[in-house]
């Protein structure tokens, strides 16, 4: 399901490796580090892949933020998945945007525009100053000015909260955009075919209902875009 | 990171599996199968796991439907990820919605609102009708409308792609709605909480630049919302 879509060539070695090299659709694959950081910085949720014991996988959604050349991330001590995780076990973390609808006149051409971006690896945990630092980051990833004014956590909530940190170091970008590409018999066709974009928004802030002092909604949230 | 939520009881089975029962945060977990079906119909993209042959997860998204109590997605036949699932490998399918922003007076109870159902199991490979009527449904779970007017795939664009099923046997669902919910001693902080909605909404339509015929854009098209 191939739509026109960008290539771009870079030196730093995303998708470099056997297992990141894009195979199907290579056309899509996106080689610079640029386009990785603003897939990344673009995303709000990521989509990370734990093994359970009996070798079943599982795919579970987490906050996360881009700190440089690494992925960090949070879960519950109490979770078996984040434990596995915090031993090293290897993994994959995924960020999909979907941007839109690609209607070529074939159904097998028809597609979705997207940017996504792929790590692979294992994790380390983080504690201490890095915790508290990463917490920071993957707050102000989220809800940017948040952090300033909301309440820190506390050690109690530190103690129950997993930081993990996974570079950057094997990865891959697929970024498919542009418009609809039909195999030429088909352009001849009396279909309709385009794009239909989607887009993300935010809506009103609605109050919490036990707010108890007379603050409006904050400046730092009226900012916030899509 | 909680946020109020829904915790609905029902029978079917959803979230009954000691691999599938919600151990975090279980005040989320909602058990009836309305809710899944719910979630997987307003999703438009998958993430899928995939075990590479070094014990390597991938995590890929992927285009999909529901149909009745199974999810339909599609890969090519080239792809060694997709191979691996069609000879029966565990996999996990995991679909998430993103609702909102939760703006706790903490940090810590600061969350999202989302939607996200979970399917563990195996797939198997449709062929045939069987396997046309499964790219039916997905086109048109992702484009109604589409399927009537777009060509079909040819024997060659069917014999690229692969189709796989994933029964809903082994599911949970996990909602995140509602007011923030702070411990009590920081409802008194002076400090704004609540909510910020966060919705989909699809653009103007962009017809390909290679249209040869007078057509518009397709009803169907203008009828679909997020």
């Amino acid at each position: 399901m191939t739509t026109s879509s960008r290539h771009r060539a870079g030196s730093a070695g995303v998708g470099a490796t056997p297992r990141t090299r894009v195979r199907r659709i290579p056309e899509k694959a996106v080689r610079d580090r640029t386009a990785l950081h603003a897939v990344l910085d673009a995303g709000l949720v990521a989509h990370v892949a734990v093994q359970g014991e009996d070798g079943q996988p599982f795919v579970v959604p987490v906050a996360y933020a881009r700190d440089g050349e690494r992925v960090l991330f949070h879960g519950s001590t109490g979770s078996r998945l984040f434990r596995g995780l915090a031993a090293g076990a290897p993994t994959c973390l995924t960020v999909t945007l979907l941007d839109g609808m690609v209607l070529a006149r074939s159904t097998f051409e028809s597609s979705m525009h997207y940017r996504s971006a792929m790590v692979l690896g294992s994790c380390t945990v983080l504690a201490g100053e890095e915790k508290l630092a990463a917490l920071e980051l993957v707050t102000e990833h989220l809800l940017p000015g948040r952090w300033t004014e909301a309440r820190h956590p506390n050690r109690k909530e530190l103690n129950a909260t997993l930081v993990l940190a996974l570079p950057l170091d094997e990865t891959s970008v697929k970024i498919s955009d542009g418009p609809p590409s039909d195999v030429p018999e088909d352009v001849h066709l009396p279909i309709w075919a385009g794009t239909v974009p989607l887009r993300e928004a935010f809506g009103r802030p609605v109050p919490a209902p036990d707010l108890e002092h007379e603050v409006g909604v904050p400046g730092y949230v009226k900012k916030w875009k899509r």
